[in-house]
């Protein structure tokens, strides 16, 4: 019965671990589009300034206010579980845990860094923040965060998820943000794209630019830019996922964990469960830690670690990352939150450094797993978060076949109530599996030819 | 900070609060079609025997099996939060507590006795059960119950939910459920129902008719009947609510608590946190207890004190109950779980011994709080709980007005999450206040004018 640590309110972590300083191989600063190394000033156009400066700290420690703490007392500590009945189910002798992310009021662990964000935006004098979203688990967050700290909120999101998801919208508008389908009508970008694509899916990095335009265009500094993954600070946040799992797992007597796993989009709820164990592993712990991306958007285990722009249109500054190229437009599955070309940079270091071992799995065997751990533990997940069990099962079996008790962590990013949509597709036969052909990805890497190539320690093809 | 108070797995209640031997007032048996006093055996072809020695038993304390226990710490004990941000926007001297029965896998306080009866008939080797759903809550509730019993689940569902909340069948389906549409052609009545009415929008009483039909039509017994509200042993299986309730208020150092508030359509998640609250009032402490009602079907407020069928083809026996009458068809509100015609005979025995103050809220003032309530704690709430948050609101004003620092606790019952087209036709203005006019009522009423009355300590008209 022992199945689940809760913590109390005042075990909500007090500080948010930034990885940066710790983590090995060359800094490949983020460049403007000549290739000189940015200008962190640059960035005050969509950012505030305490923001910009948590992107760039070398600090590895940084305090959390108490505003922040208050908001995030909502619902952290998340719970802790351990899935007992999936390991019974799966005749394993793994212990699987799982951090319960999807437990806050947008129903994911988005919250964690757009809480922060909307304050630090407030604290400046912002009114009025624009962002993506995919699947509008981010967007979601981020109208939850800017009704805490009376911000307007305006969502550029994608298309496909706009029409296949439309209660996120409603979501959104309870809590007074104003949410668009993108490609928009809005900005020049939006425009130029339905020009060229009447009936685009839209893409996070088409949304992206259109929120950053939005942002740009209002001259009085009131408008800035929210994102709601990729970014170094958004990681830091998203580390008190990870920290309240060790202190959970500790209480629970547990020493040590073996396996660490996520699925990763544009990185931050895997980084959040798992950076605080990368520190241990960069000292020496041994850790295997998994990034779960879907193999219609194999960011890291395909992609090449390059220099690239974050969004469509080539507004954000190159980040050294792997990409799949910016004008990548991934087939359209229900895991809107995965269809992303890039991968945060501190996660693509990771992996640069061979700290982190990337697997990508087909949606059927995800929605497979998914189903087998409604089944077992009750809990319905987002289609994200079911590459995350794809990947925990897989680990679960191979612990079978050795005999070894292995301790499995992994988070479970999101519920999937509001995608339950995507689950009666798959439930019907009407799912495919989704392989991105090595023409299509030669053909939209070909963009990047003339890019400067960043410092590896290892060489990626 | 100190805003939630987590029990651990193992302070989980070991045994369920049966009010029935407490409560004052006529014993007022269920009665056959006939007017004869029913035999419990006949109720075997629908319930297993040892749900009917429940249902009549006269014992105060009943253990609950450990197999039930470890279902149940899936999710409880189920967190109790302080509403710290309403307080403030209400600018109230009374501190507002809420027990959080939305974080369960189907969203709701549902699956508490959906596992307990899911249990029982697995135990006395039953196969499939049989059972009815407005919202969704119930028929998802017990799918997920059946799931971990591994019996088959045929779940009738009210047609207007059916089509407004078509992902609770997605929910049903994913835990192995068969859900139809109610009034269907799979049963007599049903058929009889759509020869009259194709339009049907259907009601709980049909879809109880039906599913009752379809129980007793399979005449190896494997087949039995499940129901969510009503039912004393259901008011019993939901007293884990309150009971939890308590050790957390203790343990926050509240020690006495003033008002406790639930919406109520059977009955089931207003006694389940109430009843461990009315037993203390019953032996003399001062508690106001508040069910709440839509003013669209005012069953406790404006219907009389009778004996009534419990579902609308007059299948069960006749119980003694606040009733509109069995064939009253609500409006169709989105709050499905409120369009019941009857009321639980332990809550209504409870409301004529006037240990109970129940009222009736429009609507429109419950999404009102329902929205607000998302801006404050963020959670966005079912439509049903809405009607506690209204009540809730009007008490924490008069707390002002009176300048009292009264301690105010409700029931969270469910989440909104499946129930966001509600919230968009309500916040596109599209949603109107319907108010029950006697004439109406008055013809409802007509049908039970040659039933028998029930023993009355006091007169309801």
């Amino acid at each position: 019965m022992n199945t689940e640590i809760s913590l109390s309110p005042h075990e909500i972590p007090r500080q948010w671990l930034n990885i940066a300083p710790d983590l090995p191989g060359p800094k490949n600063p983020p460049l403007t589009a000549n290739g000189i190394p940015l200008n962190p000033e640059n960035l005050q156009l969509i950012f505030p300034q305490s923001l910009i400066e948590q992107e760039i700290s070398t600090k590895r420690w940084i305090d959390i206010p108490q505003d922040i703490l208050e908001v995030l007392s909502l619902w952290r500590p998340t719970p802790l579980k351990r899935a007992v009945n999936l390991e019974k189910i799966l005749d394993t002798p793994a212990r699987i845990y799982f951090k319960d992310e999807s437990v806050s009021p947008p129903g994911s662990h988005k919250p964690n860094t757009a809480v922060a964000q909307a304050y630090y935006n407030h604290k400046e004098q912002v009114k009025c923040l624009t962002t993506e979203t995919g699947a509008g688990q981010w967007g979601s967050a981020l109208a939850f965060a800017c009704a805490k700290f009376k911000l307007k909120c305006q969502v550029y999101m994608v298309n496909i998820s706009y029409h296949q998801k439309p209660l996120r919208k409603t979501l959104m508008k309870i809590w007074g943000a104003h949410c668009l389908a993108s490609p928009s009508d809005t900005t020049e970008f939006g425009r130029t794209i339905r020009n060229q694509h009447p009936e685009s899916p839209g893409s996070l990095g088409i949304a992206i630019s259109e929120a950053l335009e939005k942002a740009m265009e209002d001259k009085s500094g009131e408008t800035k830019y929210s994102l709601g993954s990729v970014l170094n600070m958004v990681m830091m946040h998203q580390s008190v996922i990870g920290l309240e799992a060790k202190k959970q797992l500790a209480k629970l007597g547990e020493a040590k964990v073996d396996t660490v796993i996520g699925c990763v989009g544009g990185g931050s709820n895997f980084a959040g469960l798992s950076f605080p164990y990368l520190l241990d592993k960069i000292h020496g712990e041994q850790i295997e830690i998994i990034p779960v991306e879907p193999t219609s958007c194999p960011t890291l285990t395909r992609g090449p670690y390059c220099y690239d722009f974050g969004d469509s249109a080539g507004m954000t500054p190159l980040l050294a990352m792997h990409s799949l190229g910016h004008q990548f437009i991934p087939a359209p599955i229900h895991a809107g939150g995965l269809r992303y070309h890039g991968m945060a940079p501190l996660v693509s270091q990771a992996v640069q450094a061979g700290l982190l071992s990337p697997q990508a799995f087909p949606q059927l065997q995800c929605y497979q797993a998914a189903v087998q751990f409604a089944f077992a533990e009750g809990i319905v997940v987002a289609p994200e978060t079911s590459h995350a069990l794809a990947a925990v099962i897989e680990q679960a079996e191979k612990a079978k076949k050795l005999g070894k008790p292995r301790v499995i962590l992994f988070n479970l990013s999101g519920h999937g109530m509001l995608d339950l949509n995507a689950y009666e597709d798959y439930l019907n036969g009407k799912l495919t599996d989704h392989r991105l052909s090595p023409e299509k990805l030669n053909k939209s890497l070909e963009a990047l030819s003339n890019f400067p190539k960043p410092e590896c320690l290892i060489n990626t093809g």
